[in-house]
Parts: structure tokens; C-alpha cells; sequence
């Protein structure tokens, strides 16, 4: 249901064309599917320019099996599935011929329709190879937002020099992902070099410490450069969604 | 210290008017004004696309006043100081005539050139009237990126329906400041209704069990809706550098 | 035992028709049935109105099968078990041709005795499929007290217009459970909503900082709606314990 | 604005009689006052059964006065504010003759039109002396609600003796609200002893290793007895709204 | 080594009859075993009046059984190795026909010797069944000293009169062990009914908001009741270790 | 009362000499003084061996005020406050001219009665000079038992040879008290050199990563030492009741 | 690369010999090798003095077997990888035969080129046998620099008499590693007795309230003795790297 | 007393010449200063190379006055006090007209006899000018080991820039301090950068989520660089003595 055909909608309630109670049960029905255990909310792409992102994390393989196929058989939408572990995937595979599986970022992706690229390109920048799995989920969630996107892996600030050989691409990127664990001062560091807004996922790479991603979301809040929007730990998902959304703006 | 002059003086080396030594002189004394106890960053502009701006917190009235009257004299840009009490005011307030004092949001600002608006506009949204001096921090940011802003307050989640006649206004712009203590649950239901990114600033308004604005924190980390980016508690200037730096994009 | 036979035991003891020794005796030994590693509380039921329930989380199949069977047999009462993984129930699933298990609550139930329907209804929402396994539980506790119960699923605030149609539901219930991991700004909203006391259950679903439910916690204590009683992480089973009292008061 | 009012305002919309723009604005407008920083929620009582309280604890005293003498001049209905320091309560005295300010409580209350009183009554339990504070915003509370209220103090666990008079007082009240620092473990104690819910309360009293609260508030969360919700820590306000909701259910 | 023997060598030293190297090296060598990887406190008995305790946690396999072979072979002592999973035992079953494993305790025990029983008796206190391993290992522990034991099982706070037929051996044990999950309340309710003092062992039995045991810890060490000493969570051992020096003081 | 009096009471009950409602009406009263606001727990001392003590802390004066003087006219024991400050002495400094105030302490004792010296002594240890305050508490406290009391201060882990010379106070005394901020690692030495139960104190000397004594509240409870029990931060009052019961045992 | 290569390539610009462009490329491709998913640090021995070492934690097998056969084939240096767990070496083993694999450490070792030996020992002091791990992993790193290490294991501070004989050894080192869980008080005895700078290392070894370590990591920071420095909890190898600069400087 | 004095005292007892218990009385009296409520330690300097430091924090004026006294009138060495507020100064400052009072970093100090300068010198930088109070309280505990010192301020890695005009001065240092609040990024930056030992001092510089100072310890703790320890929030003293240790070792 896009914008016009609410407004239509409305208008024949003002006309008389269309009594309340009946108009209150189509836009009662329109915005979700309903699968008995799961709400699939087919209105969010109206209200927010994508469409519902599955998390598999926390839900059963027969669970997923419901609303993924739900999501393949009933609508024409590009569909993604972050979360899920190999098991989810051979519960699924058969769904769709199309249905491809990221191994490091543990994501399910079957793309249906072209995607308009947004202006601009948005880089994505890793601390340390253990952080990949937190850049792949970014990855996937940004293609449906039809971004370009430049990757940087492993350029952590112990050897900060490694950083310098891709200030141009840093600098011209329109919005950065920084993805760190351990102290996650990449963000910090990154966000001082560039104009751009940077969007920061602190990631439970490290031991003792870091508490599961504590200390580097900590770093990440505190940071004392200016321009840092920061996600949840690992939230490689979150991250994208925020960057798909500023390159929309 | 604009690129241009920067790529001349580089050039000068390359064509031996100018020995090694002598331009690694330049260059290191060029990017910060230098105040013993304190660099100013002076290249923050060109780096960055928005100048410097003072944390008093933390800082004795003489340092206070000694930087702000660095930033006035020596440059021409505007200036802007957070985190000023009634004494820093007192302090600093003979430096400049048009030195204006912000007291709900403890600001200090020095308008003195004009800045281009960027597109779009920005909502400041807050959940109730004690979120206020953290909004007006945003705001007085938002200012040095011109931007456009529009003010909503005390539409917190315990009475949602002082929200909907908010909804033109939230929708048509390009970014949004969500700013709640609390259970900090407005910066979730305001991003599930938009499609523009969203930065949430988590304040300590609240007692108890809040400690010190962790609830409202970990509530925008864990938002169930995509495309939030959170900041520091209380940080209404980081938030507003984020916003800034999106509307620019 | 009941308040009438009570108040026979005392007279007898005031008439001297029962020695204060053996007075004492009787009274030590009916309230609990003596297991050796447990007591069972029998006179829970005369106290609080519901009977105790066995928590199998830290138990071995050996206690939790010596407990049960002694419920079962010893008494004439509904039983209840909850957090029994199918480990257990493999243990126990002889004990009574009629027992049942809720594979996605975890509970094992035996109704033998019609339990009277308390005045009004109760509302059990949800703010995710991931939920579920919570609001099983209370479900299954919450017919121990007789309860009639109307469920809501997956209406979490990223996407508040699925709570909209469900309002008449929400707001004829006399009381309501609501199950929320991540932020749990699921409570806040549904408080705010209606006129009827809300008992929140935060969720350990989420990753990195829900922090198993922490940040699901801190937001319902601090909800910015009156009327929300909270009670432990995951806890469906003292969620319908307080909804029960007050459908009983 | 009562429910039989907004029923004729939607009728004269379908029937023309009112164009949508203009039934917009009036809906728009009626459901709070605006007072540029803060909105009054008027709409809270048609929702929720009971006015919206001021918190004062974050607001400045003009604030509160401006908000306050709102409530007082605009409506008739009984008005409350809490955390009302002695400040505070200077500022605002000359409002209105019958404001009538609780010292320990630190509430202020203007009562003015009769509340029928609900079903039963609701006992309110102190561990201590030093948990009156909480306790009395807890009462003037669950006046606005017409509650019967029962008090019981300085009853706490380390002289459980000093409770045994008190159970039929408890036995006998419909709801009760049991307020305690330190360990918190009298709500465990009540709750295992009477068949109705219990609202508890963890306050602040204690040192060191109560973390301001969060000792008593753990332990009441994770009560071994049923029927037990929790509150924010020092919230007497919440704790009564929850109680004098369950009595009017 | 005994303090009449530790006396002769000090005074050999004194008359010449011992060079002062040879009485540094055996001295050096008396008071430890050395096994390389481990150091067995020899001294301990006579230092503190318990032998040594082989803690089984975070060593091998073949550590365990080194050690554990030494304390067998080279002493004639009792030996007790606490947190000995089914593995360890198993590694070192066969060291000693008479070496006796606790499967709810996990302890090993070698008792060679008998130990002269102190004044007094010690009461172990569980409050639910889960806490049945910790209550175990405090009773093997106590089997070091030579204490007579009470034991009462499943007394918690809920059903507090489950306590009521106990109060006479609570009341005439010189020393109390009350061992508690959850919101460990149970201890402050014993500490309140007796005059003797009170070991306090936190349990990690619960969950969510229990976080480990930290919520019983946090509740036994804010106890309002006098004359609790607390331990570490799970610790039943050293609570053994606590309650035995007082029986022997 | 005490306990040939309350069989009395209770042999009257049985042969008729006194009615049922009257004896409960006498049991009910004598257990606690009502002072309206507090109840004082007269039993205490029957019950546990030592007076009920005053924890001034959270009260106001005028409530301290009150209590204090209930205690000291209508009973002839011995009195003790804690934590009172100077303001609280001043209000209270006339009620008893025998009222002794100890400014390091911030304790307020009124002695009248001569207490029988257990066996034994204890010694009471601090790491450094700015745990006396702690210590000072519990050396007012027990003198309530009439504990004999041996003191060494300032002998901290960072120049452990200060504790040797005191080695064999250290060993005579029959219970310890170890007061330690910071690491708190003095409790685990001393406890290793004696064979006598040690109460431990941590206590919020330190800054930063002392977290208020979290840290030395947490080396205490992981001490490698057995027999250490461990008191809340600071609570020099709860070390000297359990080491008070340890030396009447 | 050395430093005197560098200069002559910096020579070669100012002479124009060598394009700037030319410079930069050579530049930007020297300082580490490129693999992908992977940056080898290069430069850090000519940076840092010590080559960079492969942490394997967070890393697939695949990743671990391309980065390590880099790191073997293409560089000439020794070899070092952490936390390699014993499926890592199966992945691994066949890439080198000298490969060496310490099973208690998890380390995997190739020893190439002679290190020349620093002036001075470290000593690494363990507090119980199941510190062993971290010990190992940071005798294995200083290997890496050529340090001559002591080691004196199990002398924890329950039994701080096992330390004395090792004092001349603990005295003599010129820097010492202590490591320990539980309190971690080994750390502050051991720098109350030294001269010498001492780098502690919390250990995870512990339960209940050492919080994986916590309590360790608070104690050492909080820690009386002056000379002590910190790194991360089971941070074997960061210790040794600081204490072997130490050692160089 | 020196090595060689005690060395002749331990002959003394060999040879018959000093009785055993008069050598105890000597060594007990010797090695520190009763003042009653404190002890001097006196044998630091022999013991740990540097004399013992004053802590103010926690000691009543009085307390300061008498030790700081006893420090000057008793020994001839260099005296140090650290977190002495104005109010602390103003009751010491006529106890030696050579006091010297550093006001930023809340110091006092008598400087009476040279002190040989150690090898190398110590750099410390700070990240911001809020951090000046730490690096003041360093740099006067410095000069207790002659150090020679290289300041470096307002650095912070947000505008990285900064820092490269100081390389070589970084470089050079024999080992360097960094001081930081807010994300504490800079120790990983610089400790990146050199081939030194780094002090990593985590400052309470900034708010909201730096929870005084935990965000940039747990960064510092997590650095991805090696080479980095850390000492206590604020802690300047500590990191200084560390750095002294290394310069002197």
C-alpha cells in the first residue's frame, strides 16, 4: 500500500463513499501480515524505506521457515535474514533457488528487484579480521539500500599507519561504518579525519575485559570527536540501516 | 589553512624552494594555535567542516578564559563553548559585547559570520520538560551547521498520542534529535515511524534505577528499530555534530 | 488443611481437650509435606490462594521426579512445573497419563480440578516471536488461577501501528502481561494506553547490551507510564502469579 | 473531553457537518495544554483513570510554578506533585490557599472534589523509619485514587516478631505495598504470608554495598514468593499508581 | 613440623650448634612441598588448624592427580579436594581404596584420621533444594573439623513458617551456615531468630536478574540483621572453613 | 522479658488462668516499644544477646531525637547510635549528661550497665589511617559485648613487614577484625597467618577503580584464605555483632 | 624496512630522483602486507622493536592457516600465535616443522633468529597452579625478546610464607610479572618487597563473585604498592610485551 | 638503616653478641614510625628505592598535620604529599617555609636533598587540558626520582594531527606516561607509535557513560597495542612510581 492509495482511501470516507467501520477494518488489516505466532509489518518500506529485516537469533528453525516463506511467497520484495547459523540455513534453503548465504556474516539474502543507488558511497572500516563477520551483516543489510560500498579491513590503531594509504577513500566516502571491538578507538581516530558522519558498532572482539563489547562501546560513546553515531555490539545490521538511511536523506 | 595553499606549499618542496626542514616547520605549527596548557585546533574546520568548540567542564575559570579569548581574538569564525556554568559566564563575559549565554543550555556563543543552511531540516524532539537543557545544547550546535531546526518537547511515550499531531513535522525532515531519560523509549517509537535517521541522546533525567541516564542509554542501543545512532549521555553537542554532519552530507 | 479445621485444632487446645505438646506437633508437621531434600509447602494453597509450583531449573531429574511424583500422588491438586527442558520431561512424562507438556514454555501441567473463573479478563502481548517461550509460561500459570486469557504477539513498538487494532482488547482487560525484550519500550506504551494495572516481564532476548535483559529491566522500572509492576528477566511464571492475585482481589 | 463528546465530534465528520481539516485541529488540540515547554496531559484521566502528576526533581522552580498554576487554574480536578523539595514548595505557595505540602514526603496536594473510594483497602509496610519518605509519596498517592490506606512502619526482617500482630491488618487489605531498603527481603517475606498482589518498593536506605537501591531492588526481583511487582527504586508514586489501579479493577 | 620442633631448631641456631645457612635452608624446604607446577602448604595445619584443601577448578586432569597422589602419599593427614567434576574423579579413583566422592557435593574425601569434635554444633541452612551442592561441600568441609552437623533443607523465605518446627535446633547451634539463592533473604530472617553467629553463602540458584548470585550476595551483605559474615557466591567451602575456626575458638 | 516469664504467660493460657484474646494482646505489645513511627525492638536483646542499636543515618534529627530518647528513659540498657554527625549530637547532646560522642566514630554511647567480658579478646586491624572511622564503629559496638579489644593500626599489605611485630597479638586474639579499603588484600594475609575466624571490613577509602569499596569488597569475598567472613562496605557496626556473637559462643 | 632505507628513499624525493607519486606508492605498499582480509603489520619491528604476533582468538582456522603461512613464508622473523586452541595446531601444524605448540599456553612458536638477551631477568610469579595458562603464554612472548626468565609458581598469599625463600630471586629480577586470580593480592605483596617495577596480570581463575576476573583486575588497580602496572585480564602475552620494552629500555 | 646495618645486627645474634629477644626489639622498632594512629614506613626507601608518599585523601587535617610533621622533623628525606585541598595546605603550610604547593595538581612538596638523575627520560602527554590535574600530580612525584620530563598537552586523538609534531620527543623518551579521560584512545595511539614502555593513566575527565573514568580504563585495559600498563582512575602518583621504577631499573 503506497501513499496515493491511502489518500484515496481517505477521501471516499470523506465522500461517503466508504462507511467508517469498513475503512477502519481495511487499515486495520493492510499494514501486517498476520502469520498466528509473527506480525510481518508489510507497511514498514512505506513508513521507512526498506523493507522488514528477519532476525533469527532467538527464534526456532520451524519459526523461521514460517515467516521467511511468508516473505518469499507473498510479497515482490528483496528479503534478509541476519543471524543465521548454519542450522537455520539448511531449514531454509530449499525456499528459494535464489537464496544466498553469507558464511562470515551469517545472513540470508535473495534479491528480486534492482535497488536505486543512493548518492554517494558509504565506506565500511574494520579494526581487525575477527570484526568481519560484524562488517559482512553491515554489508548485506546495506545492498538493500542499494549503497556502494568501499571496504577497509584491519587497520586498528596499534599500527595506525595503516590507516594513512586510505584517507582518500575515507575522506570521500559519504558516511563511514566503523567496526571495532577491543578498546574501539578506531572510531575516534577515523571520525577525527573525516567531514563525514560516522557510524560506529562497537563488536565482542577481545577477552577479559572488554565484557563482551563493554569496553569498546564505552570508547565509542565517550568519544571525543564529534560526528559519531553508535549502535549496539555487533549490530553489523543496525549500523547499515543507519548509513542506508543518511545516504537516502 | 585552506587545501589550496596546502598543495603550494607541498609543491615548493617538490620543486626545492622551499627546504625539508623549514616546511615541516610550517606545517607543524600551522594546524593548532598553541596556549601551553592547551592546542587549539585550527584545522578542525578544514578537517572537519565545523570549528572547534569548548567543553568548559573540567577546566578552571582562567583556562576557560584563556582559550575562549584565544578563539576570539585570533580568529574570525564563530565560537562556541558547552558545559559553562553561571561563574564561567561571569568569568568570560567582558571578552566580547556579543557574547550571548544560553542558561537552561549553558551554552556560550559567539555568532560573527554567517553559515550557509544546509538542506533540510532537523527536529529536536524531546520527552519532557526536564530533557531541556541537553535539547538546547543540540540546538545551540545545530546553529553552527545553520541548520534549519524545529522543536518539539514533552512528547514522551506515557501520553503517545501528544505525538501524532507532531507527525507532518517529524516526517518531512531530513534528520532527527530524539533526547529522553528515563525508560528513553521515544527514541525507539519515533524511528519506527519515520524514514529518516535518528539520533538518540540518552539523558540522566530520572532516579533510582536509571543511574545516571544507563537505562535510557541501553534502551536506545537496543532499539528495535533500525536506523537510530546513539550518543553520550547529556551529549546534546554530539548529537547535534552528528545531525549537522548528515544534513551537510 | 483449612481455615475451619484450624480454628477447631485451636478451640480444642483452649478447652484443654488437646495437650499443648501434641497441639504443637500437629501444626509442625501439616503445612509441608517432608521430602527429605524438600519440603513441599501444602499449605501454600490456604495461604496465597494458589499451589506452590515446582521450579525445575537447578533441580536433578532425580529431585524433580521424587517432587512430582509426590505432588501428584499425595495430593488432588492442579500441578504445575516450570523451566523443565525435555530432559525432564523425558524423566517424569510416566508419572500421569494426563500430564502435559508446553515444548515452547517449558512447563509440565496436570489440571485434575476445575479451577473457578475470576472476575474480568487478561491480556498477554508480546513484542516479538522471540518472546513466546515467556508468555507460554505465564500462560500455562495463569490457567492454575483459572483465567481467562486473550494474547497479542509480536506488536513491538519499531512498528507501534500493529498494537492499534488490538486496542479494544487491550483496554477491556482487567489486567495485562507484557513480554518485551531489547529496549521493552513495549510497557511503556501499553501503560500508557490503558487503565488497567500492567505487570512487565523483561525478556533476555537481544544481544550484546540487553546484556540478558538488563537493558529490558532498566526501561520497565523506569517507566515513564504509572501502573507497571516489574518482575524478574524471563519470569512468565511470577508475571501470572501477580496478575492472578489481582484477577482474584 | 469525556468519550461520549469525541464519539459526536467522529459522527459530524462522516456527516459532513465538520470538514477534516478543522475536526483535525480540534483533536489536535484537545487532548493536552500547551505550555511551549511542557504539554499537560488533561487526556490522562480519560485514559488512564487518574491526572497527570508533576515530578518536580529536574524542573526548575519557574517551570514548576508555570506548570503547576496551569493545572490549578485549567482544570478542576485534584492536582499532585512530587519530589517537591522545600525550595520548590516556597515558590509556588501562594497558588492557592488549600496547597498543602507533606514535609516527609515532599509532596505537594490540592484536593478539591471528592474521590469515590474503590473495593478494599491497601496496606502500606516500611522495613524503617528511614523508608517514610517513599512511604508518605506513596500515600498522598493513592489518595487521588480515594484508596482506604492501612500503615504499617519499622517492621523489617530482622525482628520478624514485630510483624505478627500485623497479619490480619495485611491478611485483610486487597493490595499492599511494601517499602524497604537494604536487602529488601520484607516484600519476600509479606508476599509468602497474604493472598493478595504486593507492590514492592526498594528505597535508597542503606550504604556501601546497596549501591544506592539496587540491593533491594535485586532482591526483590528475584522474590521466591509469588505475586511480587516491582517498582523503580524511591518511587512511591508508581508503586501507588500500580496499587490504586488493581483496586479500581 | 610442630611449634616444639620449629623452637629446638631456632635455639640450635642460637648456641652455635647450627650454622645459620643449613637452618635457612631448612627452613626454606619445611614448610611447602614442591610438585613444580604447585606448592603443597604443609604448613597450613599448623598455621591455621585445617589442612590444605585441594581446590579442583581451573586444574587439569593430570594436575588434580599429582597433587592430589602427594597429599596421599607424603601425609598422613585427611584429605578433601572440593569442585571435583565426574572426570576428575574418574582420573583419580584408584589413588586410594578409601576415597570417597560426594556426586551433589562434588568433593573427594580421605578420612585417615579421627578429629577430636570442638564444643558446640553447627547448623547447615539451605533455603531451596537447588542449593543442595553448596550445602554438601560445606558439610564434607566441616567433616575436616570434626563438627556435628544439623541439617535443614528447604526452608526459604516464601514459606517462612516452614521454619517455624526448626527454631529449637536453630536456636541451640553454635554456628549457623544459611545457604541462599535467589534474593538470599533467608539469612536475615535466621539472623533475626538467633544469637549465635551466621556464615551467609550466597548461591548462584536463579536466574535473569540474579545475575550469577550477585542479587543474594548484594541482599546477605546489606542485612539488617546483625552477626552475618558473608562469603563468596557458591563458596561452601570457606563457609565450612569460617563456621569450624569458631567452633574451635 | 525473659524466657521463665513468657512460660509463665503461656502455662496460664492452657489452664484457662488467662483468656486467648488476652494473652495475645500481651505477646503482641511487649516485643516492641510503638513510637508511632518506629517500633523498638525491645526483644533484641532476649532474642540475640545484645540491644537493639540506632542507625542514625536516613533519619531526621527530630525522628533520632524521639527514638534515642525512648531508649534512654524507658529502658536501663546500655545505648549506641551510629553514623551520627556532628548536627545529630548537637540535637540529642541533652538528653543524658553520661552521653559520650566519638567524633571519629560518629557513634553516640551511654553506658549504665556493666557487661560481663566474654573469653578471649579481639583484635581489631586497619590498613591504613583513613579506615579508623570504620574501625572506631566497631570498637564502640563492641563494647557492648564487653569484648576485650587489642588494636593495631596502619600496617597495609604495601609494607607488610609493619605486621610482624604484631604477629602475636595477631595470633592470641580469638577473632579478628580486618578494616581495609582499596585492594583490601589485608584481610587474605592476616587470615593467613592466624588460625582464629576473621571478620572482614572493606571500606570506601580509595578513588577511582575502588568503585566506593566495591573493590576491596570483592577481594574479600575471593580471598584465597579460608575462614574469612565478610560485612558490608563500611559497616564497622555488623563486624563487631559477629564478632561480639563469635566471642559469646 | 630500516630506518637508513627510509632516509635514502626520503633523499631520492628532495633530489627529484624519485616522483613524489612515485614515493607514495612505494611507501604506502611497504609498511605491511596486504592478504585480503588480513594487514601484516611489517613495521612493527622496525617501529616497535618486536614483531607483530597473531592473536588466533575470533579468527576461523582458514584465516589463522593464511595469515600464519604469510607471516612463516614471506618474513624471515620469529613467530609467534596466541590463543591457539588445539583444533588450531591440528589446521596448522604441517605449515613449518620446527612449529612448536605449548599446550597449557596455547601458543604456537617458531624460533628462527637468535634474539640478542636485554640486560636483566624477569621474573614471572604465579599465585596457583591454575594461573599456569597465562604464564606460560607470557613466558613464550618473552622469549620473543630475548629474556632470560625466573619463574617461582604457587605462592599465593594464603600462605604468603612460600614467598620468603624466593625473595633473593624476586629482588634480583630487573622487572617481574605477577599473576593471579581471585583478589589478586599477589601483586601488591610481591611490589611491597621489590625494587623493581611489577606488571600484574588478573586472572580469570576464580568463581561467583571474582566475575571472570574482576576482582583481580579492581585489586591490582587499587593496589597500596606503589610500581605496579596493569594490563587485561588473562593478558599473558600484553604483559610480557611491557615488561620485555622494560627490559630493552 | 641500611643493608650493611642490618647485616651486622644478624652477625651480632650469630655470635652470641646480641640476644635473641633484644634483636627482635630492635628489628620490630626499626623499620617504621609509631604515631599511633599511622605508621611511618620508614624501610620504603631501603625496601622500594623511593620514600614513602603521603595520601591526603581520607585524613582529617589534623591526621596531616601530625604525620607530614613527623615526616619533616624526623627524617632529612624529600616529602611528598598528594590530594591535599587548599584546606589541607592552609593547615601545613607553616611547617617548613620550603613547602612548595602545586595547585592544579594538588600536591605539596620539600625538595632538601638532590636526587641523581636515572638514565633516559619520561615523557607525559595528556589528551586534554582537563587532564592537567593528573599529570601535574606525576610529574611532582617524578622529580621524588630525579626524572628528567618531556610535557606534551591537549594531544587528544580527535584531532590525531597534533601529536606528529612530537614524535620525535615521544620517540626518544626511556618511557612515557599518557593521561587520558573520555575513550582513553591515545595510550593505544601512542604506545602504537613508539618502541617504549607506556604508563596508561585513565582519567575521570568527561561524563555520562565515561562512569568516572571506567570507559577509558577498560580502553586502556583493551589496548590492541602492547607495551601499555595501566594504573588507577586518577591516579597520577601510581603511573609515576611505575615510571620511576623503569627509569631507575
Amino acid at each position: 500500500m503506497n501513499r496515493s492509495r491511502l489518500a484515496e482511501l481517505l477521501e471516499a470516507v470523506r465522500h461517503g463513499g466508504l462507511p467508517v467501520e469498513e475503512a477502519v477494518d481495511r487499515l486495520r488489516d493492510l499494514p501486517y501480515g498476520e502469520l498466528g505466532e509473527a506480525k510481518i509489518d508489510n507497511h514498514r518500506e512505506l513508513r521507512q524505506g526498506y523493507p522488514e529485516v528477519l532476525l533469527c537469533q532467538g527464534k526456532t528453525k520451524g519459526q523461521v521457515r514460517e515467516i521467511l516463506g511468508y516473505m518469499i511467497r507473498e510479497r515482490n520484495h528483496n528479503v534478509l535474514a541476519t543471524r543465521a547459523d548454519g542450522d537455520i540455513f539448511a531449514a531454509v534453503s530449499d525456499l528459494h533457488p535464489d537464496l544466498r548465504y553469507n558464511t562470515i556474516g551469517r545472513t540470508l539474502a535473495l534479491r528480486r528487484e534492482p535497488v536505486e543507488a543512493p548518492r554517494g558511497s558509504l565506506a565500511i572500516v574494520t579494526a581487525g579480521t575477527a570484526d568481519l563477520p560484524v562488517a559482512e551483516e553491515a554489508f548485506e543489510t546495506a545492498c538493500l539500500f542499494g549503497a556502494r560500498v568501499e571496504r577497509i579491513n584491519d587497520v586498528g590503531v596499534a599500527g595506525v599507519h595503516r590507516l594513512v594509504p586510505h584517507l582518500p577513500v575515507l575522506r570521500q566516502a559519504r558516511v563511514l561504518i566503523v567496526v571495532a571491538g577491543m578498546e574501539g578507538a578506531l572510531a575516534s581516530v577515523v571520525a577525527g579525519l573525516v567531514d563525514s558522519p560516522v557510524v560506529a558498532v562497537p563488536t565482542s572482539v577481545g577477552y577479559g575485559a572488554s565484557f563482551g563489547g563493554l569496553a569498546a562501546l564505552l570508547g565509542m560513546l565517550n568519544s571525543c570527536a564529534g560526528g559519531v553515531g553508535v549502535v549496539n555490539i555487533d549490530n553489523g545490521y543496525g549500523a547499515a540501516c543507519l548509513a542506508g538511511l543518511i545516504l537516502r536523506s
